[in-house]
């Protein structure tokens, strides 16, 4: 059996697996849908992470031909991991003596795309937080309030935001916006041009209000399709882009500045101009960017391993880590997901 | 017995009970806990309606040396009347051949304070609305679509962003608030300067999610309370006055402008100077305010019996009107709560 080394991404959307073999090689990764126990419910959750493991390791078998052992996992999330059964997961991954690794989400996506030791991480997807490492351990964080109480520029205050520009709109308290057609269909409301704004207003707010309200972040992506077009749209990214660069600038001192989440990844850093507050923000920084944390997972999974779970002892093993780090990144892009 | 016409505004507060002879002279009146059912729950929403009701007939008869009949009930309330029993509350109150009539809140406070067939109000309590009168009924109305979607400038609006600019406080991420020691000794928060900052957010963050999201509007009345020597506070009242400076733009036309709800009548009005869209909206307009809608809710059920349910002969009425509503609302005054 071959050794290797789990590293899973819970987040709210989906769950990344990434199995590494002991200098990084990337035998396999997979993919399932969300894996955070707050937003899926705890059997959801637990499921898709399982099943993004166990797949990782069938895929792993096939590629060397034989089994893998998993020597170290890690498992990165956002909010509760205590709702997680840790114990099944080890399980389902063959982990007899060891047991599994917590780690947070934003860490995981810092060294996803960074191994500097002293670094900052800016993640806005459903939510928005900030944090900075040093030493190669997370030692601060901002934001991260959640959607009632923080989250300024996150996915969910962009997309409340958008519904609430045309909630505006349909009540005559705002100005007309190009979102509405779009918001309305979402919400599976006809946007017949004869029927009165008050009667979708009201099929709207109903529908709106029967689900969850983080689910509001599926609206986010309206607004960044339509902002070169619409002036509501283009106000709203500014703001937006406004709380993103007060998080950006909490952290200003060495090292690579990661950013992740969609919100960043694919709304801003696509259309740096649609934001001159987050641009000003990022000038001069050493930005770098992740997509999800599942090569961070797997390379604290790795490093975390024997002499390297000893902070202490961590400088010393720098350079390997740094060579790990490196193997990782790149032949994971090596193995595209089917 | 006497033949009397009982009116009920049942808000999220509390609840009036206003019960007047025919020809408007207030005879009793009576206070309860919250009314509504949507923030209360049914049984006790209802509770809290018969008992205002009952209080209330009790009174009377103590007043009149006799019982009294109740010929018409009005129940106003936002949100959703059809959750309450009203046969419940028309046997409560000895109304067997009539039943119990719904209107709406707004239209309540409106009649609290003015009797003109044509006019406007704007409610602004833990939400925000407003609405404009045609021939004596409702014709129009703009927001009002809740916490999550709308109510900008309410009760709800203020409190929350109360509570963000702590949290921005307290993750470093916005400027110091003297709001921070009273929204943490609300939230029961031990203020302790040595305390860290981390601490203290995680307690309060801890504390405000395990709270229906409404329940923000509770810290509303620190913002006005510190107006005067916070920045923080001042901005974000600058910005719920233009919220409402909207709202009352939205129904320009000729007749009194009705105010109502606590951010109005105890937050804004005693402190014109704090928003000086909302002062620039009010000037020359007709601005009458109202504490509640219990006269209004008593002026609809005296208006709609007999002739008066017609809205084509309710013109012929109007004089006999005026001098009903100036009755009431002189009378209701004469007569304070214990």
């Amino acid at each position: 059996m071959t050794p290797a080394f789990l590293g899973i991404d819970a987040g709210g959307t989906s769950t990344h697996a990434v199995l590494v073999l002991g200098d990084g090689t990337c035998v396999a990764h997979a993919r399932r849908s969300g894996g955070n126990p707050t937003s899926r419910g705890r059997t959801d959750a637990l499921n898709a992470i399982v099943e993004a493991a166990q797949d990782a390791l069938g895929r792993a078998s096939v590629t060397l031909g034989e089994p893998v052992a998993v020597n170290e996992c890690v498992l990165a999330m956002a909010g509760e991991p205590d709702k997680i059964d840790t114990p099944v997961l080890a399980r389902a991954v063959g982990l007899t003596a060891g047991s599994v690794h917590l780690a947070s989400d934003v860490e995981a996506m810092y060294f996803s795309s960074a191994c500097e030791p002293e670094g900052s991480v800016v993640v806005a997807g459903t939510g928005s937080v900030a944090a900075r490492l040093s030493s190669g351990v997370l030692t601060q964080a901002a934001g991260g309030a959640g959607w009632l109480l923080g989250d300024g520029g996150s996915g969910f205050w962009i997309g409340r935001n958008v519904v609430r520009a045309v909630v505006a709109q349909l009540s005559g308290l705002g100005p007309a916006t190009g979102m509405t057609p779009s918001v309305l269909e979402a919400f599976g409301v006809p946007g017949d041009a004869g029927a009165p704004a008050r009667q979708k207003l009201e099929a709207l707010v109903r529908s709106a209000y029967a689900q969850p309200p983080v689910h509001l972040a599926r609206f986010a992506p309206i607004a960044f399709a339509l902002a070169d077009h619409d002036d509501a749209a283009r106000h709203l990214l500014e703001r937006a882009g406004e709380h993103l660069a007060v998080l950006v600038e909490r952290f200003p001192g060495d090292g690579p500045l990661v950013l992740g989440g969609s919100v960043v990844t694919r709304g801003f850093l696509p259309r740096p101009g649609l934001s001159g507050a987050l641009a000003a923000a990022l000038h001069g920084r050493d930005v770098r960017t992740a997509e999800n944390g599942g090569a961070g997972a797997a390379f604290l999974a790795l490093t975390r391993s024997g002499p390297g779970l000893s902070v202490a002892r961590r400088a010393a093993h720098r350079a390997g880590h740094r060579a790990a780090h490196a193997r990782i990144t790149s032949t994971l892009t090596d193995r595209p997901l089917p």
